[in-house]
């Protein structure tokens, strides 16, 4: 089906198919499909614009990544299949190692998803043969390599399950998620928790890493006073103000009454 | 792999599963999971469970399905794969045809699902072999059955694109959605939205039908008395509470400072 641009869902249907498109090619699994209608219905809510918490939260990321000493950003299949481009632009300008972490993992996956991350561009991709595990994860889940997310600081996590975040907390990292989803596991595992839509936030958070590199005085003040819990109340107070500008006024006729 | 009983998201992990296995089967297309995906952030919101202001809609639902000459009710994929079983016991309660009706539509998975009606025990499905269009759809997607979804007077459409439920609106039928979005535009056109999960749906409306049927000047008193825009003014307000609710008062340690 061709969708015109003048759609109102546009961004939102061609998003839908390359994922779809993705799937068929073996990079997004099924789940990954389901996973992302989830992230849609949030973001639908949320209006599909980085609210003002998201935005705070995206600058504490870029300061937190800027002072990590061993920075990594963990790509799965959805990031791979919506966000190459914007992965490699990031990883630049930290600079940041990009790891590739499967919930489903198989090494046709990886393999796949590393090439996907180097033809965007990204040079330092750790991928297949990985060396080292995550205490706590079962078998493939726990599978990373010794010189990325295992002695990483820092970890970016973006669309990460809830075991995993956890997990990474557990290690003693600062763990940085992107969820739409501001109730999920991830989002309350994370030390700072972006909730907002996977491009966007990676795009915020690229040009916070730009600007703050050349103002390393405000990079440590946004690291010393960032608040998650003030952040994250703040996101609810935001969802809370949307839905009630949403409540509909549109008036329908009743239902005509018919007789049996 | 194998999910534990006694995990916190038995019900919705399951339920994630015969949806991909559905999938697999060609029953539910991928477009369908990530529709799935949306309804489970909706339904998570709203608690996994039937709200007060959906059983209203339910009830309301009940007494318009009673009161139908031609009550019908129609089966796309994703319903095919959830709530057969539900479909089947609804339409002989009432009692009403069922159509299978597919957005994405081949021969193949008409029979497929009208097969699945049939071993569910649904005696009249209305599958293959269309002879009517639904006015203002593109080819496909505007097929129907004269002596069905055609002819209707009251049709009940869960999971329903927009599109098609405008459609149905503007032929001047009496359109019953079950849909966990309560912004979605086949929400918005419905004259009943239920906006509920689908197989807690099915069954209330059933329970209602049973009850009503008993009691026929009460289901006349719920058509005279109910009010979509309050209803659909109350699912906003309950939606608000659950987020006002939901607002964590977790404390998390604040992320340490590194220094790079």
């Amino acid at each position: 089906m061709r969708i015109p641009r003048s759609h109102p869902r546009y961004v939102s249907l061609k998003t839908r198919e390359s994922l779809v498109a993705a799937n068929r090619e073996g990079v997004v699994v099924l789940e990954g499909l389901i996973a992302h209608g989830r992230g849609e219905a949030w973001d639908y809510l949320l209006g599909e614009e980085t609210s003002a918490p998201a935005l705070v939260a995206e600058k504490a990321a870029a300061a937190f990544l800027l002072a990590a000493k061993n920075p990594v950003i963990s790509v799965n299949g959805n990031v791979a299949a919506l966000a190459t481009r914007q992965v490699a632009r990031l990883a630049a300008a930290i600079p940041a190692k990009v790891e590739v972490n499967l919930f489903h993992r198989t090494d046709a996956r990886v393999r796949q998803i590393t090439r996907l991350l180097q033809n965007a561009g990204v040079k330092d991709v750790l991928g297949p043969r990985p060396n080292a595990r995550i205490p706590g994860l079962a078998s493939q889940r726990a599978r990373t390599h010794r010189a990325g997310t295992y002695s990483a600081d820092v970890v970016l996590v973006p669309l990460e399950d809830g075991d995993r975040a956890e997990a990474l907390t557990k290690m003693g990292k600062v763990v940085i998620s992107v969820d739409l989803n501001p109730l999920s596991r991830t989002t309350q595992a994370a030390a700072v928790p972006i909730v907002d839509e996977l491009t966007r936030a990676l795009t915020e958070v690229e040009r916070f890493v730009r600007d703050l590199k050349r103002d390393r005085p405000e990079a440590a003040r946004v690291r010393r006073e960032y608040d998650r819990a003030r952040n994250l109340a703040a996101v609810f107070g935001f969802l809370r103000w949307r839905l009630a500008g949403l409540v509909t006024t549109t008036k329908k006729p009743r239902p005509r009454q018919t007789k049996r």
